[in-house]
């Protein structure tokens, strides 16, 4: 990619992922434009979004927005965990997602594993209110390819989170069954997974097709999405798989309070947010629905299972031991555990089926 | 405007409305430019969203995602109110809100006021799956002012949708006080209004007004939204004021069976869509609720109960007996008002507050 992007002062972000639209940015300056080891880096400070990062043209982060992303991909796998002391994050070299999971003071340890280091470089430089928690104490980062650096850390991880550019160049692989197994391979027992998941709008077959593979693998799979201006469509998803049967995505077991969602702050999350973010228009709704009335879905679900109860067996008393100290721990945190809502009534939770 | 807006065969949408960006949408044709007594009128063909309905430069309706606008517009207020039978739209000359209205069986008189005759033309002739609705025996169209309309019909009807165009040119006036106590005094008692009611990402303060004068005229005020990729920021929402102080905006008392969500087709709402689209971000919920805490709010909920006292003095015997006859004969109908969902736990309705 050249400047091409930019004529008359606008930026315009268009490609063959979403032919025929694009947003138009205006831009104020140019800040960074160069060519990494794996793709193209242009950074440019907007008019109205404030600083905007662009990998091989498509905007991964405008300052005025990212935040309705990173909390969500961050803070609804965690709030779902109910002890997550071990988080990996996939991708995410701008350290957004950092600056989210370091809100949650039951985690323990953060690793980062980004391919491109010269992605880390320019957000510390020019998105500085985004690469902040790369100070944090319990942040360690990973510079490598993150199928690799899971195959020699398997069963390691509580939360993992993959923070990916679009399917198309260094991150397509993200998108398919190989590296979901290498994520369930480096959890933890009864761990998480949350992926960007592209958009309803765009790329449902996509969806669909991610669902499928991810139903083999986990007992519990689901998708939720966002609101945010700047991604085509002004919408964008996130694939949550969980290897607790028992798991209920849209009910998360920890919560902030309100002092806290002021403090930290959270600007975009919030206990209501990530219930009602499960819910999807009905085209969607319906398309996602029939993937688990397929006739490979029941097996699918049976072997996902048979997985889970291995590793259950895997889990050590001693494990078992250190959560339950961990707990007893966290309840003297300010992260309170918040007790299980009342289920949605029938009717309303099988509408859309 | 002229065809300035089409450059290198993209149509870019760019006002002081949003300023700094933009829509980028790829043209294959312009089949209708002229200037109306009203506005600049212009559709067009696009690449990958069917045909294109814009006026003064902006955005209407795209034939690929205008149904996650008219459904939610027209299906939150009818499916909120339990016996609608008079339905009054102003503005949506195209159509859509119409085709999505005569869904509902229990309606019997629908009024469409638009201001302007060629966009009514317009959408005949170019986006005929939104002007189908036009045909049907109970609607009756009425070209003029919206507000001139309503003076002449007080106490007319049940549901009052406004499908405007942005606070700008000939839709500013729909936008303040007075157009909504013009919309209260054409309401039967318990009638309710759903306006279209702009974007959060961008006119926070706009709708933080509106809330304002709205809580002065109405005892129940919310805020919806619906994901919809070709309105700026990707997102657009309603303001829906009910007459009854016992309306419960995210319930709805009527719902579509799974039958009628795949025959009529419906293809964004549903009912957990109703009740998670009041669900706002963080940031958007906390200015709005700061809007319930000012000093006013108290007195001005007062006197809007005390008009609804005024009105329901006014609801003759008749009136009531007329109800009571139509329920029991929409227990009949395959509208099947639902039961009453469980309220959602406390700890998550008030964690926004």
């Amino acid at each position: 990619m050249t400047n091409d992007s930019i004529q008359d002062g606008w930026f315009t972000e268009k490609s063959d992922l979403w032919p025929g639209q694009g947003l138009a940015l205006k831009v104020k300056q140019v800040l960074h434009h160069a060519k990494s080891d794996f793709q193209d880096i242009l950074v440019f400070q907007s008019e109205s979004y404030g600083n905007v990062l662009v990998l091989d043209g498509a905007v991964q982060v405008t300052e005025r927005d990212e935040f309705a992303y990173q909390e969500m991909i961050a803070h609804l796998p965690l709030c779902i965990h109910p002890y997550p002391k071990s988080v990996l994050i996939v991708g995410g070299g701008d350290g957004g997602v950092i600056r989210e999971v370091i809100k949650h003071q039951a985690v323990e340890h953060i690793t980062l594993c980004e391919i491109d280091p010269q992605v880390i470089e320019v957000a510390k430089k020019y998105l500085p209110s985004l690469a902040v928690g790369f100070n944090d104490p319990r942040v360690t980062v990973h510079v490598g390819d993150g199928v690799e650096y899971m195959k020699q850390h398997a069963g390691n991880f509580d939360v993992i989170i993959t923070d990916s550019s679009d399917p198309i160049g260094p991150a397509s692989a993200l998108f398919e069954q190989p590296f979901y197994a290498a994520m369930r391979n480096a959890l933890k027992p009864n761990g998480i997974v949350c992926t960007q998941a592209e958009s309803i709008w765009l790329h449902l077959d996509l969806i669909c097709n991610m669902k499928r593979f991810c139903s083999k693998l986990f007992p519990v799979v689901g998708y939720a999405w966002t609101s945010i201006p700047t991604y085509p469509c002004g919408q964008i998803g996130f694939m949550i798989c969980s290897l607790n049967p028992l798991t209920e995505l849209e009910q998360p077991t920890r919560s902030f309070s309100d002092t806290q969602l002021k403090s930290l702050p959270l600007r975009y999350y919030n206990k209501r947010i990530h219930t009602s973010s499960f819910t999807l228009p009905q085209f969607a709704q319906v398309a996602l629905d029939a993937v688990d009335n397929e006739p490979e879905a029941v097996a699918a679900s049976q072997a996902a299972t048979s997985h889970v109860t291995l590793l259950r067996e895997r889990e050590s008393a001693e494990e078992l031991a250190n959560r339950r100290d961990n707990e007893d721990a966290e309840d003297e945190e300010s992260e309170q555990p918040s007790e299980k809502p009342e289920q949605v009534e029938a009717d309303a939770s099988t509408d859309a089926s």
